[in-house]
């Protein structure tokens, strides 16, 4: 979105806000952290946007700042998946990590640093809409993971589910960077191929064991 | 421990084996992703243990897998003090993401690699026990966040909370180290000093604003 902004107001300063915000929280006064990235004079933007519970931590990176919030919503969905089909909550866990490591590979191979998508805009946001069922992406994987089928499910559904396209898009930019990223691939066959989600989960659990940080 | 084990044990291989993973839902074979940690033979050792739905990722860094596991317990303190408190997902999933980058230096601070912190061991059990009110740390925050006394809270139990001691251990390796540790040593003067939960979250909230990765 930064690059986008740019091109169509040159000369503008920009900023990104992302994090772990459901707007109804945050209307109530409750608690939130965030993070404000932009080139120069980010400091002075957090401290005047902030309050006491409504908390901007300052960044440069731009790019890292955009991409946690993106990709979540592919991640959301197969943690709906693993919700839905009643795979546990190890299970959960570690597609939040290994999904997270992903997103971390996508991220720096963009130019970003691990450090930001390790920070509230990715691990954090992450955190949130990998545990919420209500949430438009998490919902749409539980019904899929109870075998409901997708034109089924978007038909009764009036609001956009962002990860459906995100995942073919992350996909894309994955291949130009020489990036593997085998949750969000699943996640785009299942939605896209029409893929079972029982082979697709068969497949993850059967690539080769590693280092962890390979 | 690995360091007591080396020397109850000399010359004996040790490897340390961590992640998020319900005993239950291991038993009953739902998939489950752990680290595998030792000098040398891991592959071998994870190969011999791992399963379809057992799966165990290898690892050089064994001080780096063992500190996850330990100081996730404050965390989950933490994380239900605030669920108890009734402050929202948004606080939660802030606490989650500045708690864990407090893991992550001191864990540098000791030697292990902060990709490790960023692993299984580390994120994902800290995921998994930040998300389960039902364990003994987060349910003891829980009872904290909603008004009763620790006094009161331990009166009732009979099984080790492994957090209250954990806190104190970890702030004096944090001092050792000259490491900022703000979420863990509220958790620690809430349990030790009877310090007010109002106080410590509104000191929190009162730290100066700073760069994310700082």
């Amino acid at each position: 979105m930064s690059e986008i902004v740019a091109e169509e107001l040159p000369q503008h300063p920009i900023f990104v806000l992302s994090g772990p915000s459901f707007a109804t929280e945050v209307t109530r006064g409750l608690p939130t952290a965030l993070t404000l990235a932009g080139e120069t004079g980010g400091e002075n933007l957090a401290q005047a946007m902030s309050s006491t519970t409504f908390r901007l931590y300052t960044t440069d990176d731009i790019i890292g700042t955009q991409i946690g919030g993106a990709i979540k919503n592919v991640l959301a969905i197969a943690c709906g998946i693993v919700t839905g089909r009643e795979m546990g909550e190890n299970a959960r866990a570690a597609l939040i990590t290994r999904g997270l490591a992903e997103i971390v590979k996508l991220g720096v191979g963009l130019g970003a640093r691990s450090e930001t998508l390790m920070g509230l805009s990715g691990l954090g946001d992450v955190v949130l809409t990998c545990s919420s069922p209500q949430s438009r992406n998490m919902s749409l994987g539980i019904a899929l993971g109870r075998g409901e089928s997708l034109a089924s499910i978007l038909s009764s559904r009036s609001g956009v589910t962002e990860g459906i396209s995100t995942a073919t898009a992350a996909l894309g930019l994955a291949r130009r960077h020489g990036i593997d990223m085998p949750v969000v691939s699943a996640v785009d066959r299942i939605l896209r191929d029409k893929a079972s989600i029982d082979d697709m989960i068969a497949e993850l659990l059967a690539r080769p064991l590693r280092n962890e940080a390979a």
